[in-house]
């Protein structure tokens, strides 16, 4: 339940120790704001990372849509990891079998296990998937998240698929951390984009915003964004526990 | 329609230079037949493909799980692909929003859209998925499969789900050239695994049948059993041609 302050919650998360990792930075530092770093040069991700370091509980990559990685930009993400204290989120979406997941979340040139404390993955190919991933990803202390909805236009992650996503999601409690989704569902959740964080976090009732380019767009103060969307997110989910008295 | 000869299906696709060429390269090899290259290490994977090169219409790559990826093995399956008249598919079931799939395909380190004549995608994020590939994959001349149905246990893309994937493929016929699906679906479309190739191509009408341990697992003779695969998934075509008549 996205109900109770996150330092409560932690109690929640007795088998998942990334999940309780996470609730406890968003407490220690205040920040519900994780930043989507959509960039395709590692030098420029590495750049928005050390800006808005101080700011997010998480960061949120897509590794491969960058040009020129290679382990070194791992190596100089784990740094900035250590030093500013926020968990690293890829947004593989994983969406294969699970003998075929294993093998991308674990090895190919990403290694994504090994650094990514969070990933996702749609439920589509039934609980195989999730099995799959647990194998790799459990052993080494990490969280999944299930995309349960999409925002984009004309998804196929309504109704019953949702419901599906949800049960099977509840199947793995030891693996599965939470949800992405749009709107307010039984469960711990990562919250969507493009909308303000008093719609996210206050309406419905996310526990994480995510924000790209309204931060590190084309003429922004990437670090005075970050704080506006920290103080924000974290005044909307004050909002919000005052409205659960 | 999957009926009618290979041959003859080509004018189907007026629109598509790679569904032409693939139909083309199956009626010229006579063979439906496509090796899935499940393997982690680059040279494996290379002698599988100089191996069943003969025998195959498509080779399909899981790019990610390439533990020692790097261009020069891109570079040496070009020079396979050229020397043998294939077609190379990635299996890369792509997930996510328009925007992100577009740097998935073209960008990152593999650089999809230079090398896979075809891709394949969920329909889950709606239309905006096949917009997003397409804008990359179009002014190649590249090719979609859409996963209307998996094969997976649990699997959520069954029922409205499917009739939707159908749906959005009929809006994108200049770039979507068939589904991957187990049973016969209205339109051009790849088979699945695991299945006989009499029970793939004859009964459920599939153009192609996709095989991955069952040619190159332990203790097998790769050529024997390509050779093998090739007559089967031939022979169960022409057995579908004589039933249509």
């Amino acid at each position: 339940m996205s109900s109770g302050t996150y330092a409560q919650r932690v109690n929640n998360f007795s088998q998942n120790k990334v999940a309780r990792k996470l609730l406890e930075t968003i407490e220690q530092k205040k920040t519900n704001l994780c930043v989507a770093v959509d960039l395709t040069k590692k030098r420029q991700i590495l750049e928005v990372v050390e800006k808005v370091g101080p700011y997010v509980c998480l960061i949120k990559t897509h590794i491969d849509i960058i040009e020129d990685f290679d382990q070194g930009f791992i190596d100089e993400l784990c740094i900035l990891q250590a030093r500013f204290n926020f968990l690293i989120f890829e947004d593989r979406k994983f969406a294969d079998i699970g003998n075929t997941v294993k093998l991308q979340y674990s090895s190919g040139i990403y290694k994504i296990a090994e650094w990514a404390h969070i990933t996702n993955a749609h439920p589509i190919p039934g609980d195989g998937i999730i099995k799959g991933l647990k194998e790799v990803g459990k052993p080494l202390d990490r969280g999944l998240l299930i995309l349960a909805e999409m925002s984009s236009a004309g998804s196929l992650a309504t109704g019953s698929y949702t419901d599906a996503a949800i049960e099977m999601a509840r199947r793995h409690r030891d693996f599965v951390i939470g949800f992405i989704a749009g709107r307010k569902l039984t469960g711990d959740r990562l919250g969507q984009q493009y909308r303000s964080p008093t719609d996210v976090i206050l309406k419905s009732g996310s526990d994480v915003i995510i924000v790209g380019r309204g931060i590190y767009g084309e003429g922004r103060d990437i670090v005075k964004e970050a704080k506006r969307y920290q103080e924000e997110g974290w005044n909307a989910y004050l909002e919000r526990l005052k409205l659960e008295k």
